[in-house]
């Protein structure tokens, strides 16, 4: 089996093997999910008991109110410190197991087991977890990394393709800001080299958290395109589209400005934007209130006295960070999109 | 000014000094501490800019909803990563802020400063925060340490005896677990000696936080009495006692079983509840229902696989842990208070 290894946890690569846990287990999936693969999962896990608890899917299922019927359950089944939460199923399972495994009891370990392509390249791995709020996105969470994690692709048969694409949005992030030799493969890809793929971009983004966990410098270069992406979610209510597909749309926004700052080429610029759209993914949008649309980029996380630190791209392969973009500047890029 | 180091912060004794933060600062509080010392606070704090936030007192708002409200304060008024929080009361204060700083944007630095005698001695020292929930107490929560601790006795003057007793309940268990002579002074405790006793109880906890900071092994001892004490709590629905009124029951509780596994002698028993006798703490309860509380000693969190950890006195000075105490002489000891 090909591993990854992380910190001191594994993330593993192929067919689900067995896992053993002494201890109770609590297996967090959503309904989808569980009716497609909770039968081989349960005939891969031996524990002293195992529960399920289901959360319902999608962004605005990424709450407190998650979190605590997860909690609900874990105390109703009496699991203890020795016990386990195991997250199956997507990004935003993993995000709300991650915390709740964080916080229960202070804290008792968690396994991911990613089942979409954007959780297995991207959300799965290094540790942050959270919850969404009425301000914004993942504003409430922390840095928990798991015990292990489990990437099966054979998961990724029964994803539909929009989510499937939606992935990829955040495979062609971490080629452009890190890898510009991954960016050209990606042009030829092909559903051959998909497990390739997947761990190539697991590769890039274990390099940057192990590098930089916290998030004080480099790991911020995985957010291109996110500033943008959390507006766009917030304005259409996480209802219209896919993380990925918002990602994909803040990519370009975030391309737009950096052509204005001489950070990339045109040509450059325009080679992005046709990967993501060879993987039929959106790339124009309609801001609705520009002034509106800033307040809520100003509620990224990245911010920092009222200022919003922006990740460009520097050609293909490389990223500069700037909390230091005129307004007048921003406005112009924005009014591209209104 | 006289300090005590633990891990990467100082825990500092004596007048308030000047803090200054670049940066927001948000002050927690509740409503008495608030109209009583925030003008004192206020005086010695120097930020970009400063919010305060009350919560109501009392175990009972030791809840997720009193986080929320703290978080909430925090994205209304945009506190960002390089800001503060300062927890400014006694340990129910301390245990929400200290969760609300590690979840908020994936954590941000919090101040304590305790203005009770229990959480100046105990609750402040060693990053234990979290709330309670309908299945007891402390059950969701972080080991998160504070950025800096400031113990200022001036507070505990217009602190009601019975609140000022409760905290020698803390003081007075850490003796019985790790310092005989510790004990021996305390017989003798005088007004005048407050500060030291204070030092004195901070020394020897921060020792044992130091040694182990989440609870693998010697750390559980400062639970002595901790076990019946949540069961106490939960019973009477925190109303009727202060934390350290029932850790003072809790204690003879657990003195009792001590006694019938012979760990120590009935001279030593009688010396810890006279010495608590001593500073009016209550040393006598009247169980509801035996079965009802042993399920709710179950809650607790050191408990593993349906086995109650007991900590328990050896002698004077030192102590035992027993998971393997049986059904038999428990009832024994629960019906003693029945």
């Amino acid at each position: 089996m090909y591993r990854i290894e992380l910190f001191d946890y594994s993330i593993n690569f192929g067919t689900l093997p067995k896992i053993t846990h002494d201890g109770k287990v609590l297996i967090i999936s959503n309904p989808k999910i569980s009716g497609l693969h909770m039968q081989k999962l349960l005939k891969n896990i031996q524990a002293r008991e195992i529960y399920i608890c289901t959360i319902d899917d999608g962004e605005e299922y990424k709450t407190m109110a998650s979190v605590e019927s997860i909690l609900q359950s874990a105390f109703n089944h009496k699991l203890d410190r020795k016990s386990l939460f195991i997250a199956f199923g997507g990004g935003v399972i993993g995000d709300i197991v991650g915390f709740s495994a964080g916080i229960f009891m202070r804290g008792i370990p968690f396994i991911q087991i990613p089942t979409t392509l954007l959780s297995q390249v991207d959300s799965s791995i290094g540790g942050k977890v959270g919850i969404n709020n009425n301000y914004g996105k993942n504003l409430i969470g922390l840095f928990n990394q798991p015990k292990e994690v489990f990437i099966d692709e054979s998961f990724l048969k029964t994803l539909p393709s929009r989510e499937f694409n939606s992935g990829f949005a955040e495979i062609i992030k971490m080629a452009v800001c890190f890898d510009k030799e991954f960016f050209l493969q990606l042009h030829k890809y092909d559903d051959k080299n998909l497990l390739d793929t997947i761990k190539m971009a697991v590769r890039i983004k274990a390099k940057i958290v192990k590098e930089d966990e916290k998030e004080n410098g480099i790991r911020a270069a995985l957010n291109y395109g996110h500033t943008f992406a959390h507006a766009i979610e917030l304005e259409t209510n996480y209802k219209k589209l896919l993380h990925g597909e918002a990602v994909s749309i803040g990519m370009v926004m975030a391309n737009s400005l950096a052509l204005k700052l001489n950070l990339i080429s045109n040509e450059e610029s325009q080679n992005i934007k046709n990967l993501l759209e060879a993987f039929n993914l959106p790339t124009t949008y309609k801001i609705n209130n520009i002034n509106n649309f800033k307040s809520l980029m100003l509620l990224d996380k990245k911010s920092q006295n009222n200022k919003i630190k922006f990740v460009l791209p520097k050609g293909i392969g490389s990223f500069a960070l700037n909390d230091d973009v005129s307004d007048l500047i921003l406005d112009e890029v924005l009014r591209e999109f209104a």
